[in-house]
Formats: structure tokens, sequence, C-alpha cells
């Protein structure tokens, strides 16, 4: 892949998300070649997917280029490719554009979605872990709009409006919410001719509550929230199969719905090559010691949601967030740094910032590890925190505007079918031109 | 396809772009139903599609949800759908969804990519006239040098990074210009490892001058502009063939490339159906009268790029531009509207308010009719005029804000491959995930 051999340590990274972004960034202009690679040239910011779903934002303002982030420095290398291999042994990487040798190996590859091993699930459900995916969901909400209008099936047409999110995490209680407001705001305008009534979104969670993680309280509101808003919410309720037409659980109410998005569940992005013995299978997350170096390999680490460091306080490993994984980036850069100059590492603590997320326009849940609170402040600072974080001061910007016509005008304004869904049942749309 | 009838007469609109919008604008809460068609669910601004190609401005700030245009308008009616045919003597039309009877007809599908039927050239060029075409472009001009830093070939290197653009009009011109921008001021800081210098745009024009239909002085400089940026123009040179990997010319000289971009005609996007004495064949344009209804039909018109009509000032139609569709449409909407009402239709005259193109930073050309200038002023007079010819106040927004970030920091920051593109020749992505 035409990198060059030097006399300097090489760090692989694999992912430019939130973990392979903080290390990259705490190796720069160090005595060390860092070859960073990923399958998209930009880094994602997850956390606002579900606004590109529903047409609130543009997919441009959450994507970063990522060769742009490093462009200033020295002795580091981008390179667009898909890792197919580990080879522990001979320190070595099979790749979409060739194999690598690597001294250290850096696992930043982040989370997939879930479908517990249901081939139906995984193939007439709608997932959202990346831009093409939350755009193949916006295309496909007014897709279904488009075509509800055109029939005189009542059955049919409630069932192209019906909606089913599966998994009442925050990327599920973010994504019912936006839609609930679509529901409210946009579409009864741009479907005059439409009976919006029979549009219904239900949220369904296996367990008793909502956000699970957060606190009692969140929980409780975000549920307000949500049936504030009109969303059916839909707890103990399993999701045992879907065809395409009708979504079976295990209670007494099976869903007709044209749309299901699988929420569910996520699951470490792991990549052959690594003994069994490194990987916790259920979650094909990477077991890692308190330095994030991944059990019983020679010189590979991981963090972020693909590595498990399971202790006394995290008996399941950390979080699959954004926090644990920027903080395990920044800490590995500084160990790697010690371990090349002879001095030990320190052990990762998580820091727990707290947790947030929004339901809709004024109404968002924030535990902070000693305050919580609900509502139109805690919109505001979810709003705040998110637009910092935001990598890029023009994807600020550009979202920044967005949000503020957002909020005045009541509108989404992103409702584009630019690439139509070519959904895998029968309804299908063919003009990707 | 679920439009009731009603006691008004019904005017069918095939096609949302300007003429479309203007027409169907001026028929706004008369005695009239209205429906209007476009394969796409928002309206193109064409003119900046080159600043999405080249990484300028996202998709969705020049994209405008048709829905929303028309949302307070009663009687109104959009359907997303593709018109196969006219049934001239039925007034009815074929669609992907249906058929559907008018009383008046208005064909406002602009124009497509003229490839003069040479098959090679239309399966392995680029073209861009719409969203997701600008977007391939971008993907494969990224791609081009993704792969250009991994082969050790270096004629091939050369080919991935030998841009021809074919054809000296507007689009032509400002897509050379902005590409050489990107050689300039991105491509080096993001490609270190790369020779740049190897990058070459070369833009092909057969006659002997660039930006024809402009002033002698507009297409002079504009070439000067371009000679100053880098960009090789080639005047006097015809396209033959390509076959993915060489371009053949009339001359001496033939291109190894490995992306084309073909920009040297366009034609009228016609439907089917209508008798043969109605279309300019050469052309693919409707032969109208002066009131832009199609000769020898019922009750069709036609307006924009897909009509022609011909009288002595312009032998072969006005230009395929949006001042003359936007002024064909109003008037159409107009003269509809009085033939209603028993009073007679007044002929168009078109009102030549100038034309302009821009090529770089700084640099622009503008031709009014009793004013050329060209540089520094021109390009603002260029970017204030397409700001202010946007649809929507958040496009305006956003758009502005990219020119203002882009001016001040030169840079492009969308330079993002979003959904690769799948090149038909040997190379080829396969991340569309």
């Amino acid at each position: 892949m035409n990198i060059p051999q030097t006399s300097f340590p090489r760090v692989v990274i694999i992912g430019g998300g939130f973990a392979g972004l903080a290390v990259a960034r705490g190796l720069e202009n160090q005595d060390l070649q860092v070859v960073l690679l990923d399958k998209h040239n930009y880094h994602t910011f997850q956390p606002l997917l579900y606004q590109v779903a529903t047409g609130g934002l543009e997919p441009d303002s959450i994507a970063f280029p990522l060769r742009k982030r490093f462009n200033d420095i020295d002795n580091f290398y981008f390179r667009l490719a898909k890792v197919f291999r580990i080879n522990d042994e001979d320190n070595e990487i099979e790749t979409s554009i060739g194999n690598l040798t690597y001294d250290y190996l850096v696992i930043a590859t982040g989370s997939t979605t879930n479908f517990f091993g249901n081939k139906n699930i995984e193939r007439f459900t709608m997932e959202m872990k990346s831009i093409p995916q939350s755009l193949n969901i916006r295309s496909l909400i007014l897709e279904n709009f488009e075509e509800a209008l055109l029939t005189s099936d009542l059955e049919e047409r409630k069932k192209l409006m019906n909606f089913v999110i599966v998994g009442g995490g925050p990327t599920g209680v973010e994504l019912a919410g936006a839609l609930a407001e679509m529901k409210k705001g946009i579409l009864p305008k741009d479907y005059p001719d439409l009976d919006i009534r029979l549009m219904k979104v239900n949220l369904i969670q296996s367990s008793n509550c909502l956000l699970k993680g957060m606190s009692d309280k969140a929980s409780k509101k975000a549920e307000d929230f949500l049936i504030k808003l009109g969303v059916d919410v839909w707890k103990n309720l399993r999701v045992l199969d879907y065809n395409g037409d009708v979504v079976e659980t295990n209670g007494e109410d099976d869903f007709k719905a044209a749309t299901v998005i699988w929420a569910a569940g996520v699951k470490g992005e792991s990549i052959n090559g690594l003994k069994p013995e490194c990987v916790v299978e259920r979650a094909a997350r990477y077991k890692v010691d308190e330095f994030n170096k991944v059990v019983s390999s020679k010189a590979v680490y991981a963090i972020g949601d693909v590595a498990c460091m399971n202790n006394e306080k995290y008996p399941y490993g950390h979080p699959m967030m954004a926090q644990p994984a920027i903080q395990q980036g920044q800490l590995l850069a500084k160990n790697l740094i010690k371990s090349l100059k002879g001095k030990a590492m320190k052990p990762f603590v998580y820091n727990d910032k707290g947790s947030m997320a929004t339901i809709g326009r004024n109404k968002a849940v924030v535990d902070l590890p000693k305050w919580k609170f609900q509502g139109v402040f805690a919109w505001f600072v979810w709003m705040f925190v998110h637009l910092f974080s935001l990598i890029g001061f023009r994807n600020k910007a550009v979202v920044f505007l967005n949000w503020v016509y957002s909020y005045i005008r009541f509108d989404r304004e992103t409702r584009l079918i630019i690439r139509p869904y070519k959904r895998k049942n029968k309804y299908s749309f063919e003009n990707d031109k």
C-alpha cells in the first residue's frame, strides 16, 4: 500500500471514529509512523445520524474528511481500506489494498448492528450506524408517504405509514421522537391529501424501561415526552421476527409495518484472525487489559466500542458510547509514548461524565454525575454539547444554522430522496439517476 | 394515482425545474387543478451542481423539496413519477404510477446529456445533470487519488490523476476551474505523499472558443483565467471515442485518463408519444409556437430546455438556460389563465438579461446587455445572483456560509465519498455501506 518503511516504529490504527481519532491525535509529532485505515474517507459523528435520517441535517455536516484532520502532520498516513484479517504472529494485517506490517496495532473499528443471528430481521429491517444507512432511512420514510398516497387499499396505506423502531436505547428514543415531530409538523403540510392520523410511530423495548443505563427519572421522563409527542411505547415486548410485512412479537400485538428500524443491539466490529480467547464471543468485542491491550496478543490494542475491559464497576465492559472511546484513545496514545520511552503505562479509569438523550423540541434528559435534569434546559445543554463535540468549524456552523432555522420555523428541510432506497420487499423505486 | 376529478380543468406539469416551478407558481389559487410530476421529490438548482461535484457544497443545499414549495396551495398535487408516454388523442399520459388525463399538459422536462449516439462515451464518461451524478463525480475524483497513492506504476498513476472535461460551455469551464482550484489548494495538503504535479485538468472544446454565446471578451478572459489556474485548454479538438482508458481525438493528442466528464452537449428530455412532426429530431426538443404550444398537438405545451421556439433572432430556439425557462413558465401561466377566461394569449418575447460564468476565486465573466466585465467584481455579481436565485432561506444561508468559509480558508470541506462510485472499467470500490 505504498507506505515507506522508516526507522520509526509503525502504529497502525483501524478506524477513524471517536476512539481512532483520539489515539491518532495523541500520537502526533512523535518519533512514530502512524497509519490510519478506514473504510470511509471521513469521520462520522454518529450521535446525529438520526437527524440525517429524519431530514433535519445534511449528511455532509456530520462527516469530516479524515485527511483534512491530519494533513499538517508528519509521518502520518491515511489509507481508504477494509481490513480483512489480523496476523498477530507476524505483526501483519491483510486489507483490501494489500498487506501491512505493524509494530503496534490499534483496533478502533467500533460497533455494528447486532441482529442476534436472525436472518429475516437482518434482511428486512433498516439499520442506522452509518451515513449511507441513515440516508436510506430518510429516503424510505419519504417513499412510504409517496406510496401511501397512491394506494386505495386502506390496510396497505396503514402499513406504509406504520413505523416500528425496535430498541429503547438513545438511538431508538431519539429516532422515535424525531419521527413523531415529523408527523406533527411537516407531514400534514406536505401530504394534505393523506390522513396523517394513520401514521403510527411504535417504539418497542424488550425490558421494562427505556434508556437503560440512565437514571430512573430520565427513563421515566423520556417515556412521558415520547407519549406526549404521540409515540406508542411498548415495553416488555420482544420482537421475534419480521418478514417485510408483519412484525411478530412475543406479545398479543403483531405490527403490520412496511418499515422497521432495528436499534435493538450492537456488537463489536471485530476482525478475523486473533485467537478465540481474545474475543468475548457474544458481544464480538476484544477482551482487553487495563491498558487496552488485547489479552494473549503480541502487540494488539483495542479501544472504544470494540474493546471490552471488565472490572468490578463494569463487569460487561464500558458502555459503547463516545466518552469511553475518546478517553481510551487519549490514554492509549500517552501509554504508547510512555512505553517507547521505557516508562510504565497507566491503567485506564473511566471518568463518567454522564449521559443524555434528546426526545424533541425543548425535550431532553441529562444525567450528570451529580445532577439530573430534564426538559428545556436539558435540551439546550444537549445541543450545546453536541455542537461543541462536532469536528470542524464549518460543520458546527452548518449544524447550528440548521438548528436555529428548524427551531424558528418548526421545519426540517432536507426531506430529499437523493438516492431512492431499493426495498427488499415488494415495494421498489428505481429512480437512481 | 389517486387524484380527485373535480369540475376545475386539470393542468398537468411534467418536471419541477426552473420552467415547471415558474408555471406552477403562476397557476396558484386559480380555478384550476394543478398536478406536478417529477422523478425527484426536489427541485435541483443545476447551476451549482459543479460545486457539489468538487466538494464545495453539500447536495442538500442546492435541492429544495417540491412538496414544501407548494404545501400551502389548494388544488395542487405533487406526485413522484416518471412519465413514459403522452397520448395526445386521449389527453392522457402514462406514468410509472398509472395513467392520468389532463386538460392542459405542460412538458417542462428540461434537458439530458447528449452523447450523440456514441455508446462508448455514454458508458464510460461521467455526466453532471443531476445531484446523484454530481455526487458520483465527487466520489470518483477522490477515489482516483486514493488509488493513485497505491499504485507503483507511474503510467497508471498519471492516468488516475488525469481529468478530461469535454465541452467548453459554462459547465465545462466552471468544473475545470473548480478542479484546478482543488489541485492548487486542497489536494497537495490532503495527499502529501503524492506528486500533485502529475494531476492534469484538460478542457477540450471542438470549436475555436470557450463559452459560445457569450461575448468574445468573456470567452477570451475565461480562457486566460483557466490557463492561469493551470488548466490545459484544447480548442478545435474533437473527442471521437473513449474506452475507459484512452480518449481518442481527431488531433495528434490522445489522452490517457481514468476520468472523463462529458459536458459537450445536451438535448431535450422528450417523451414518447407525440407525432414526429412535433419534435426537432436532432435536438430532441418540441417545436412550439410563440405561445409555447407544441405544434400540431391538441393541448400540449412545452417550456424551457425541452421547447424549441424558433424565430428570426433565435433560429435554433432559445438558449437552454434558466432564464428562458423561467420566463416561458411565467408567461405560460398567465396565458393559460387568459385562455380560460376567453382572452387572447400573449406571444413570448425573450428578455435576455445576460449570462455569466465563474472560473474560480475572484475570477468570473459577466455579459449584461449593456455592460460586459470580468474579474473580482464579476465574481461577486455571479455569487450574489446565484445566492439570490436559490430557492429557500435555509439553502441560501447554508450556501452563503460555505462560500464565506471557503473564501476565508481556501478550502472545500465536503470532500466525502458518501457513496463510492462503482466504475464501469477495471477500477472499482465496494464500500457502499
